[in-house]
């Protein structure tokens, strides 16, 4: 793995520019809780959904009223919310070095096998965002049911700039 | 969100005694494992059931054998079960400082739509004894099962001062 | 809990190799991520499968197609295969000190009663490895799909020898 020295150019928020990818407004809590908590130099998030305009904008079960590509767009949805909460925590996502750990849960028939190619929906946004040389661990997990009905919640924590 | 300066009477073992808020006994592992380990100022609890009296108090689906308000109570222990746990390891706790992490698991029927008032539940208690500017991120995600066939299991990351 | 002092004898790969245990190869990425990622003394792994060969070595439900003795025994595989994970990013696992977080994911069916027993095959692989003294918190929860079909997935922190 190439690790290239980082110019201007190649920081979270002028990739996200440069991309043309417009983030959805950053999501509010559905009950006592908060959208990120930062301990030390780790930010973890609430479970992020896939929420557009304070809506799901997907709902229902992967392999039955929802295909593969439609799992993979709800994830990245998902991801571009999570970016969205983690810059209005941190004012900037330049801060943000890397996802350490991004735990993927999708509601998917029992004869569903796309779960990783639905949870490259996130991985790949994240990728294009912080770079192919700061990937993330992974765990892809199905669920039996997820708040609002939405197919997928992402699980993230950030690693920061020290 | 205002931050108050917090005297001796808003410290958790304080804030406990006046809620009346009695604990149950601290769990005890099913396997081979133990139920707290600190990494840092970190402290992961092992996943936290409804249990009081070294029994399940709660067995069963929510939305079919158990309504919201059980499921909600259900939370409620498994919470109170995790601060017992803290404490067990901590010795007090008001070496916690927040709960940075909460995951919580819930059994519930196809049909349900009250995953996150079921989860407040667990939230509520936390945010009455470490405070409302310490609430925590949290990810509601509904299982297919759980041990011993409770319908909650929460997951939790503490915070401890320095 | 005895806290012995570690000689060389006692350490990770000795242990491994006095325990005749074979590991098998480290996994590889199913999409956008990897398999390991470090911060500060955390070491983060991707959800493990009972994989061998590149290939599942367990596919199917516990209580349904599988027992307990199977699930028992997917869940050891994929302990070693996380063992496997770190080593190849660590180059030894000397480095370990103790699994942190276990999370065992497991698929099973309604009235499936042995998810601790299950869970087991994983938490005393690390026993055996990592020491009695060392144990790790865990979490069991019933998924409703895996990736490729597998019974068990591991989700690991590890903590690092400072």
């Amino acid at each position: 793995m190439v690790s290239l020295s980082v110019g201007q150019q190649d920081r979270p928020e002028s990739r996200i520019k440069s991309l043309g990818i417009q983030l959805p407004a950053a999501p509010t809590p559905l009950g006592s809780y908060i959208e990120a908590v930062q301990t030390g130099n780790l930010l973890f998030l609430s479970g992020m959904l896939p929420i557009v305009d304070r809506k799901p904008a997907y709902i229902g079960k992967l392999g039955d009223e929802l295909d593969t590509k439609a799992g993979l767009d709800a994830a990245r949805v998902a991801a571009l919310c999570a970016i969205a909460a983690a810059r209005d925590y941190l004012g900037t996502i330049d801060r943000i070095k890397r996802v350490v750990r991004l735990a993927v849960f999708m509601v998917a028939g029992e004869n569903f096998a796309d779960h990783p190619k639905v949870a490259d929906g996130a991985s790949d946004l994240f990728r294009e965002v912080f770079g192919a040389g700061n990937m993330s661990v992974r765990s892809v997990i199905g669920a039996a049911t997820l708040p609002l009905g939405v197919p997928i919640e992402l699980e993230i924590i950030f690693e920061l700039v020290e």
